[in-house]
């Protein structure tokens, strides 16, 4: 097979749209301006029907040509290693996205998914509140003083570290007019748009489908 | 500045020695026959006295030449970038290498470093119990089926995801006996063994010093 597949659920509940992480590819892929397809594999019996190629049971992964990749963030490093639209070629400017997309990954998501399952499980008032809560501020403190992370220009890491807080329970946890500015900015991007426009379609139209077959 | 410099604390409490994460930059110099040096920055005031080189107040970071990089994940990378000991060089062992990395940053340690704190915190049927027995069960079954992670070698991903697995705490929940194997095979391996040995020795010499000036 050659050039970029994406692939993710055939349908997910309404919830997640919008926010199932093939998004993330797909956004990487329109602001590279890089030609991708987007394929399915069944939700039902997600957690065994395709553990040879996402051994945890989950989405997105990504083809090119002969390679197959799962992680979003493994698969958004190798994109930008396709394209100067996503990480700068120069020393200093890759070596900062690099750290700023294993920031977003490691030291922010780290923290932010397991409050926000805590949360949903009905534990508002969780023990992980304040680690969130100094790693939140540690990146308005950042953000109030630059408009992207690294390199003085938009990269794959604030492509991630956008997508990492822009979940909604994450955004309203305090008040941080820097980090809801430079969510804004980022997903007021053209590329952004069309990425989320594309998943939410995607997702509504099979809808019918699902409920033929119900 | 020339050559690789490591940064980390100048002392720990002795629970944390032969953890600290500057051991992973440690480890993976050593695997790759790099130079490289260790410098410290104090302990006390962390939270506050390096935010300008490592933004959430934490260690290691790294210095080559000109390049400042922070978060461990990030400096592996780069560290693999300079010696295929770490990663090998064709597409597929690259792309592999560089998803199990990821993995093992944005899979095995979002779940086991939150339920590791809950856990210290006194919480041990904490909600993310069931979440990390799933990720460490899907582990057992790679791990049951191959000897390292990517590419029928030892990789950067390998060191990674045995630090994040040898976690005591971690490594006693459950009985899964070929992720036990696994984090004995990496960390009897020698560069590991010298890495451990050289940060705990370098955070019991510090010992007398902190005494001297409390």
């Amino acid at each position: 097979m050659s050039g970029l597949t994406i692939w993710t659920y055939d349908w997910v509940p309404a919830g997640p749209r919008g926010f199932v992480r093939d998004l993330r590819l797909r956004w990487a892929c329109e602001e590279a301006d890089l030609d991708y397809t987007v394929r399915t594999i069944p939700f039902d019996g997600r957690e065994t029907n395709h553990l040879e190629r996402q051994p945890f049971g989950q989405v997105p992964f990504l083809n090119d040509g002969e390679l197959e990749i799962f992680e979003s963030g493994a698969g958004l490093l190798h994109l930008a290693s396709k394209s100067d639209k996503l990480m700068p070629r120069d020393p200093v400017g890759e070596a900062e996205t690099l750290q700023w997309t294993i920031a977003a990954l490691n030291s922010i998501e780290m923290v932010t998914v397991p409050w926000w399952f805590l949360n949903i499980c009905g534990d508002q008032d969780n023990q992980l509140t304040g680690w969130m809560g100094q790693r939140l501020d540690h990146i308005e403190r950042i953000l109030s003083e630059r408009e992207w992370l690294a390199a003085d220009r938009f990269t794959v890491a604030d492509l991630l570290m956008a997508d990492v807080l822009r979940v909604s329970k994450v955004r309203a946890f305090g008040d941080r007019p820097a980090t809801e500015a430079y969510v804004t900015r980022a997903t007021d991007r053209p590329s952004f748009k069309k990425a989320q426009a594309d998943q939410i379609r995607q997702f509504e139209a099979a809808d019918g489908k699902r409920t033929g077959s119900d």
